[in-house]
This record gives C-alpha cells, sequence and structure tokens, in this order.
C-alpha cells in the first residue's frame, strides 16, 4: 500500500525528476515542536557532495505543508514536500529503450508498461529517501532520550573507506557498502510476537531503501556459526542487560533492553560511466550504454542518516504502540 | 497485528503448551483444492526425529475447521487447527523465575507480565511453525507452476551438517545454520516499489519465525564488496534473463523474472542441556540452570520448510494482487 | 481482510453448517480475567428460544482455544469457537439451484462458484453473530466503566413487539425491527478524524452484521430536517455536557463525552414459510419456493446483544490507540 | 489511520486556512489517461456560489504534483493540492476559547490540546471534501461504465429546495438535507463477508464527510417495517434482476448486479448567525456568540458529488479487489 506503520504511519510520494518528493505522515502525536531547521542536520548528511556521491545537488528545502500550526505538531497529518530543481532529464532521453543492468529499468518497464516514468529512475530512484529522512527526523524527536546512531563500515569490502570511493572514481565504478545502525536505550518489551517482531518491522522499512540487499541483527550470519552455549547472552541482572550482545537487543521479536544493533548490506550503484552490456528493448538487439547522467559512485557513502531514520520510525510507531510516547504531548 | 499479507492474509494463534496452534487463513481463491493429506510431505519435512531435534513428537494432523467443503476451498475463511497432544509441562514450572539466556522467556515476562504463558515458551515457540508451514501448503498449491525450495546449506559453520549435529549433541550444546531459498519461475514485476518491495515483505516474514537473525538477496553481505561493473546483471535478451544472478531476482524491489535467491541465518537454539549462568528474576541473585525439557540442539534442521513456506505466502499475495491468480480458481 | 480493528482486532470463521463458527481476537491487553463463564449472558440473549426465532437451537458453548491462561488473558491470540451441533444440512439440498429472494444465494453463487458452501447460508448466516457476540464480552470487559446498551424498539413498524411477531408467524411471513444503542461515560476525543471518525468505525461494524440495512446517529435523519439553531447542541459547561444530544455523542467524527446514541434499522428475513417465486439457475426457469428450514421469522429479536457487541468491539480499539485502556492490564 | 482502500488507497492532509489541503492516492493503475481538465465539473458542482453556500471562493486549482507524466498515470502514487488562497483567519481569533455550538471545536481542543490548528475548522472542516472529490474523480475514471449519480431530494425537511434555503437565510439559521447516491452498471458479486461488506465500505467512507449523520441502503428504515413477503426482491432471470430494489443492490454483503441506492443524511451546519448560547473554555462561564465567519447555510447543498466521490472510490477499490480493473490499464 505505499504505507508503513501502524499509528505513526508514513506514505511516500514522488519520483526523482518529477515536481517533488515527500512524504506524508500520519499519527505524529500533537504537540511536537517542529520546524524546517529541525531538519537541516540529518538533511546535509545525506546529500551528495563528497568525492564519490552525485554531482546534482538539490537544496532539499523541506516545505511543511500541514499538521504544524506554530512551530507545533497539531495532530493532524503533515505532509513534508522537497521540490526537485536540480533535474536534466535529457540525459534520460538515449535510455528510454535500453535498461541499465542491475537498475530497476527493465523491471517498472514490465510492470507499468510505457506510461512508466523512467526519467532519474524515477519513483524508484534514491532521490526518495530524502522523504524518508524527513520523516525519521520527526521519529528522532518522538523517541527523546532514545539514541539512533548508524555509520559507514565498511566500502567495497574495506575499512579505508576514501581510498576504495577514490579507486573506484578512477576505474569509471562503483562500489557498495556496510551501514551499521545501533539504538541505545530502548526499553525492552517492543515488538509483536511473530509478524510484527521488531526484526520484522526493521528489515521491512530498511529493505525499502533502494540497494540495500541484506540484514543481519547482532551476530546475524555469524552467530549461525557459533554454539548456543557462546552465543546465548548471561543477563547480569534484572534489568535484563546481558554481558554479550549477540541477540542485537532484540529476543523473540521484542526489544529486550540492551543495545540494539544490525548491519545492512548496501549493494554497489548500477549506473556507471564504464561501458556495459544490455539489450534494446525495441529492437531486441544488444547494445552497449556508457551511462552519463550524474550518479553516485558509491550510494552507501549517503546510506547511513536513511538507515537511521528507517529505524527511527519503526521505534517511534512501536513506542507509541506500547503507549510510552503519548499520542499527546502539549503539558 | 499479528496479521500478514494484503489479500491471501494470515493470522496466527496458539501456544506451546496450549490446546492447540494454528493459523487462519483469509482472500484464499474459491475453488483451490484442498485435504488434509495435501499436508503431510511439508509436515513431514518440519517435524522432528532426525539427530539433533527435539524428541517432542507431535502427530500434527491438519484439522481444517472452515473454508473448506468437498475438498475444495469455498472463498471462505480458512481455519487450520493442530492440537498439541504430548505436552509435558511441568519440566517449565522450575523455570518460571529463571529466564533462560537468549529466549524470550525475559522480554515476555517484561511485557505481559506474570500472566504470559512461559511454558514450553508460549506464543514465541518454534511450535508455532507447524501454522506457518501449513499456511504455506496452501500458499504453493496457488502458485502453481513456481517452485519454492529451501535446502540447510550449511549448520555449525560446517558444510558436514551431521558431523556437527553430532558433535553438539555430544557436547551438550546447541548449533545454528544457514538456510538457502530459491523460488523459480515467477514473473517479473511482483512487488511494489518503497514500503512493498518484494524483499520488505519476504524479510518482513522470515523474520517472524523464531530464531532467524539475519537475510541477504542474491550477492548479499557478499555483494557489498563488489565493484558495479561486475555486480551488474546483464541482460541476455528481452525476456528479462541475465547471465549472472547477483540480484536475486530481484531490482529496485520487484521481481525481475530470474529465480529469486536469498540465504537465512539461523541462530543456535538457546535451551541446552549444559549449565549456564542466569538471574532469578524473584530475587534478583544469580543462579545456574540445566535444562531439561526436551528440545531442538539444531532448529535449523528443520527451517527450511518454514522459509519454504513463508516465501510461498508473500509470493501467493503478491501473485494476487498483480491479478496472476484469479480470485475463483473454479472453471 | 476480514478484519477489523487497529490493536483490539477480530477476524471471524466459520459458515453455519460447517464444524465451527468462531473469532480469533488479537490485541487484547493481557492479564484480564476471561473464562466461559463470562460470556452466558450475552449469548443467550442471543440464543433463540422466543417466539419468532429459530427453532435451531445451539448450545453455543464457548470454546476457548488460546490466549487465556489460568483464567487470564495472555497477550496472545485469542481464539473462542463455537462448534456447530444441530444442523440440518438436508433442509437445504432442494435449495441448491433455488435462490431464495432477498438473501444471499444468488450472490454467493456468482462470487464464489459452485464450491461455495451453500448450507445454511454459510458464511453469510447470522449464525456467525454468535462470534462477534462473544468478542462483545471480551471488549465490554475492556471497557470497565463504559456501559453499551441496545434494545429493540420496534418491531414490523410496530412498539407492540409480541403482537407483530405473533402475527408475522400467522401469516408464515417475517419482520423486521429497529434497535437502538447507547454508550454512556465514553470520553471525549476517541476516533481520529475524516476516514476513522468514531461514525465511520461503528457504521463499518454494524453493517457487518447480517440484515442490517440502515444507521443513523443521534438525530440522524430526522435532524436533516431541523434548523441549524435547534439542532445544535449547546454546552453546559467546561466538561463539554450538552442540554441537548441530538449529535448522537460525536462531533467531528470525534466522541463529545455525552452519550452515543445510535438506531440501526435491521430488514424483516428473507427465508419465510410462504410460497414465493423465484428463478432455476441450472435451467433459467421460473420456479416457486417455500422454505423449510429453521428460520427466524423475526431476527431483530436477537440482533441487540449484536449490536452492542460492534459498539463495544469499536470502542475499546478506540479507547486502547487513544492509551485509555493500558496493553497489560496486571498489576 | 487516515488512509483508506485495500488496494485504491487514499490518505487526506491540510487544514481549512492551512498552506494547503489534497490528497495522496496509491494503487491507481498505470496508463489512466489524466490532467487537470478533468476534474473541472466535478470540483465545480462543489464550489461554493449558489444561494446558501458559503462567500468563501476557492479557485480549487487541481495541482498534480506526482503519479503522471505525459497525462497518464504512472503507477506511482499520486499526489493532488488544492492551494488555500482565501483565507480569512482573523475571523476566528474571536473564537478560540468559545466553542461553537454542534461544531468539533470542543472535541478538537479536549483531543489536540491547544497546538490544534482550529482556524476554520482545521482539519474537521468540509474544505477537505474538495480533496474527496478529486480522489473520487479518478475513481469515476478507473469505473468506466458504471455510472454514480448523487442528487439533493429534500433540504430542510422539504422538496422545495429553493425556498427552504432562502427562508434559513432569512432567518439568519441554517438548514440540512439528504442525498441520494446511485450506482448503475455495477456488476455482481463486489464485496467481501463480514467486515467488508459493501454497504460497511461506502458507509465507513459516507461518515468521513464532514456533517452526515445517517446512512441507509435501499428500503433501509422503511424497509425495517415491511413484511419480508413484501421486501423480499423476487429474481427475474439468471442475470440476477429482480423487479423491486429493496436491497438497494446488495444482498449479504455483495453487490446483486441491480442499482445500488443509498441514501444519507446531512445535518443542519453549526455555524449560523444568529447568537447561540455556549461556554468560555478558558473562564467557565456561560457567553453568547454569534458567528461573522464565512459559512454555509446549508452544505448539503454541496453535498452530492462528494457522496458520488465516496461511492466511487469505494466501488473502484473493489473492482480491482474483484479483478475487474486491471492493475495496468496501457494496451
Amino acid at each position: 500500500m505505499n504505507t508503513f506503520g501502524r499509528i505513526f504511519s508514513l506514505s511516500l510520494f514522488g519520483e526523482s525528476h518529477g515536481e517533488t518528493v515527500g512524504v506524508l505522515i500520519n499519527g505524529c502525536p500533537a504537540g511536537l515542536p517542529l520546524a524546517a531547521a529541525d531538519f537541516a542536520v540529518d538533511l546535509k548528511r545525506r546529500r551528495s557532495g563528497a568525492a564519490g556521491t552525485t554531482p546534482r545537488r538539490e537544496a532539499d528545502r523541506p516545505l511543511i505543508q500541514s499538521g504544524v500550526w506554530k512551530r507545533r505538531t497539531t495532530g493532524a497529518p503533515i505532509l513534508i514536500q522537497f521540490q526537485n530543481e536540480n533535474v536534466r532529464s535529457q540525459d534520460y532521453e538515449a535510455l528510454r529503450d535500453l535498461p541499465r543492468p542491475g537498475h530497476a529499468d527493465f523491471v517498472a518497464r514490465t510492470k507499468y508498461g510505457r506510461t512508466h516514468d523512467f526519467r532519474g529512475g524515477g519513483q524508484f530512484s534514491g532521490r526518495m529517501t530524502v522523504a524518508l529522512v524527513a520523516a525519521g527526523v520527526v521519529a528522532k524527536k518522538l523517541l527523546g532520550g532514545i539514541q539512533v546512531t548508524a555509520c559507514l563500515t565498511e566500502a567495497g569490502g574495506s575499512s579505508d573507506i576514501k581510498g576504495a570511493v577514490a579507486e573506484a572514481l578512477r576505474e569509471k565504478d562503483s562500489i557498495g557498502g556496510i551501514v551499521e545502525c545501533r539504538a541505545a536505550d530502548v526499553p525492552a518489551g517492543l515488538g509483536e510476537p511473530f509478524f510484527d517482531s521488531a526484526e520484522s518491522l526493521l528489515s521491512h522499512l530498511v529493505f525499502a531503501v533502494p540497494g540495500v540487499k541484506g540484514i543481519e541483527f547482532g551476530s546475524g550470519f555469524g552467530g549461525s556459526r557459533m554454539k548456543g552455549s557462546r552465543h546465548n547472552d548471561v543477563l547480569l541482572d534484572r534489568s535484563g542487560k546481558t554481558r554479550t550482545n549477540h541477540a542485537g537487543g532484540i529476543n523473540g521479536g521484542l526489544t529486550n533492553g540492551n543495545e540494539i544493533v544490525f548491519r545492512v548490506a548496501v549493494k554497489p550503484p548500477s549506473s556507471i560511466p564504464r561501458e556495459q552490456a544490455t539489450v534494446n528493448l525495441r529492437t531486441g538487439k544488444p547494445a552497449v550504454i556508457s551511462i552519463s547522467g550524474r550518479h553516485d559512485a558509491c550510494f552507501a557513502l549517503r546510506a547511513p542518516v536513511v538507515i537511521e531514520a528507517a529505524a527511527a520510525i519503526v521505534l517511534a510507531d512501536l513506542m507509541l504502540l506500547e503507549q510510552r510516547i503519548p499520542r499527546r504531548l502539549e503539558s
């Protein structure tokens, strides 16, 4: 339904080269202080600029169109929009019938037909993540003392991220990376058994981020190679704190009061300047493309704040469901 | 909501040591042939018996209580129940105040209070997966030609699964494993952009399976270490078939017509005969437990058919949403 | 989805002449005292027996199959089943191709095809309301001090209900009626603006009850004929209490702290002993039927407790959403 | 969730005196021709201007911000916005502590606190219906041959609508009315048994329209006073056409192929120029207000196109669910 969340819920809209991208947030409690300035830090973290990020620069000014009055949320739906300003759609005309390998071009055309807005990847673009980051800012404010932080721990398989990016740029290629996200001071008991386990909800939203291909909680894949006697986290006291944290802060789908820890695998971007083989969808003949649009060589560089946002959104919704955030904040 | 799926949707119920466990399926098209015998093969695959699986043996007879008449689905909700017959709750009395390390005992008590039915893990038990397997059987029948298969590729970090299990049993310990799942002949275009990406839905349901701590699609974590030029899957022709399948059959959240491939990390079971340190929740004092209940030393052995079920359920729902399965099957 | 409610949510299952009917309740807070005896009063109110109700007598024993342990809810899904015991399906064999005028027979066959379980109306039967009443009992217990009461104010257009029923029986005919429902001591502010207005949710569930064809809140249809100056309810003080209650306790979709009042129109049952014209669906030829099954001449007699249940279910869900009922009740 | 619909789904946003009001539509099939001009007729029908409607005039220009490219829907979410241009919020400053009798002022303040944007009724304003009408235009285009039409059959209890309005204006008062809606050529079998009955969904959305206090299908309240022998609609042939239409086109919650007919009771507007008693929420003392803002004396005059929109939205969603509208329209 392109809607996520039970109480604090989101719908996204927009396309890479359309008028606008944004998010509609329902269920945000009334009385939360909120102003455009609140978004500055996280939007800047997501914005391009560093080596390895796209030369497309967007101002990313959040237009709060509803749900906020006198710098506080009113309880009504919150619409936040970002105008697309730096659009060069002509870059894409030549690609109409030439699907980029590894990209959504082919499946989008298969699913939606020729009316699909393929420019810049349309609704499949990483551009959409600006809206998720905006919703994450609202979620983080709701979470109060809960700290959600993510960082890139490796890129292109190397912890020397700068070097790996430089090499990819030299080779007209692209690289992926791994993002680690942590949430501290999360109360025990968030999540519902089975279908709405904390892991289910977090992974659901994390896989909505373009380019994510894997997620693991706590010891994750490595933990599947450990013995139970070593993997089991021993409780230190009745608070639920454990000596180790192989569970990544979640047991039986419920948060256990320890730090939530998960890692996310981000694939290398598919749009690269190097020549690549593809097929012309109109003629059926083999073709070669070299992508001249403006793209990230490593969008994993910009992913941590997006993953943080996803985590904060899920936790805010679970906190509301568990009645640990009131539905009205005003004193 | 403990409900999953948009058209073909499930709700689970039951507890490990209660009367019953089962599943209520809504949205199954009318006219599908369905009888108790259809469940035999998959239920047998899930059932215990091999070395490393629990000595608790359940008959697992599926009681189809509604929605089927004259061996065909009627379009009404389908209730499938399994009676719990082989229950030895006294095994758990001693554990009331002693949470097992790595288990949901502590968080369940935190969330639900002392009324929580902790016997055998209650609703957090792996016993619940019998209901998921049953729903998977129905989903597989709906999918017709789409083949979903999963297998255990390693256990305890070793591909010699038998040996790893034997060692764990000798050491009164437990081990995890990795399950690989594949779905062939899936049409292109299943999944919705952003929140209902195919990966989001598959991971959501897979993380609902107790003990799962990681998932990766296609090249997954390994792919995050590849260059884009190598990672991109080159199209061979207009059908969308690609030379490689690093995407695991999904681009931009939509199936691309190639085989869906994902791997799942299953942790070692937390209930082990070895002595373990814990805390007495009543007194707050350190304690030692040795778990005498009947448990799997490696429940990953029984997981493949559960993961298959999860994949089939998601695909059946997406096929209905995409109108590739009719809402009424009878001619 | 055959699922209703955001936190306190229900799914129904079963058929009139199948094995069972029942309800699966999710989201009920842990710690609520609940036992089979709690259902006795409301089930008795719904049961047949009086003149004008069906001679089919069902024991209506609620089997609580999950989610309750030691007479308290555990927080896990609650499955409540009723076995169908007094089934005489042969009554229906003759009707296979003869749709009863005014009944769901024709549309059910159109929608589901010949596999539809038409016996006794299948899932369209008033028998299903036993499950709704059971869920209502749980909801009422959650509501604590909020009193929900409904009664039949007229039958067959007359306030002499006994006389109207006697006449219908004499004439081998059937009659409808009007049910009025009131909920007192409801806090102000329940309901969400627009799509989840209190009226939207109440009407949604009330129209799920077979035979309901109209609903009005407060002054309702009569109010549409009043002037605003008379219709507006004047506030008496800051508590929100009003002198009149033309709004029926709801303004702008939100409860206003006054009594909720609504009236429901129930149609006359379509199954009557009198001869009626229909069409044979196999041959296409006109036919005459006289329905020999066991039916209510006035199921409106049994409707009040069902409407009460619907109201209580909606209010319980809204109270949970508004955090006025905790998610865990145990002290 | 302020979201309605399973496949074709809507979220509304905006406030009467904020920047904007609008709707976000998800699940609209790709390939539907759509341009701003398509909205002109229905928006004009809703707009004020006639005697008895508010002097606030809004241009109501639909800004299609996403989901449409080259005048066709792309399959991506469709955002349609309307700027609020003709706002005179100073009219409301004096009313901050003086809740209008019969209005949502009191409950909104109770629910959301003092941060609620009360200007012009905020999100409770009839202004929101412009967004519903816009979504209705899209739904009607999807419905193709299905004709949905509504008209005002009486106002202030009189069929001389002009006269009734003139009288209300003379008396500085307001009046309500009754809207009748019909949908012809609807296929049989739409709707789901029990919770998603056609009546449940229609009433849910109709009660989301501000000022609606009652709904009845077919014979409705009058039918509750008829005998079954007269109320039952006799089938004429195997097509399902019936001689009478007391069912209003719906049996057992499913459309039966006959015309859908329902009537809606609209209350008189609460904002009237006449002096009215109320209570000052700050001081608790009695007060008198005379409302000087710009208001409709009879918003029922503008309601038919809104009710049509609600009906079309529900039917479009059910048609998609029943696979009678494809998910992709382009040939």
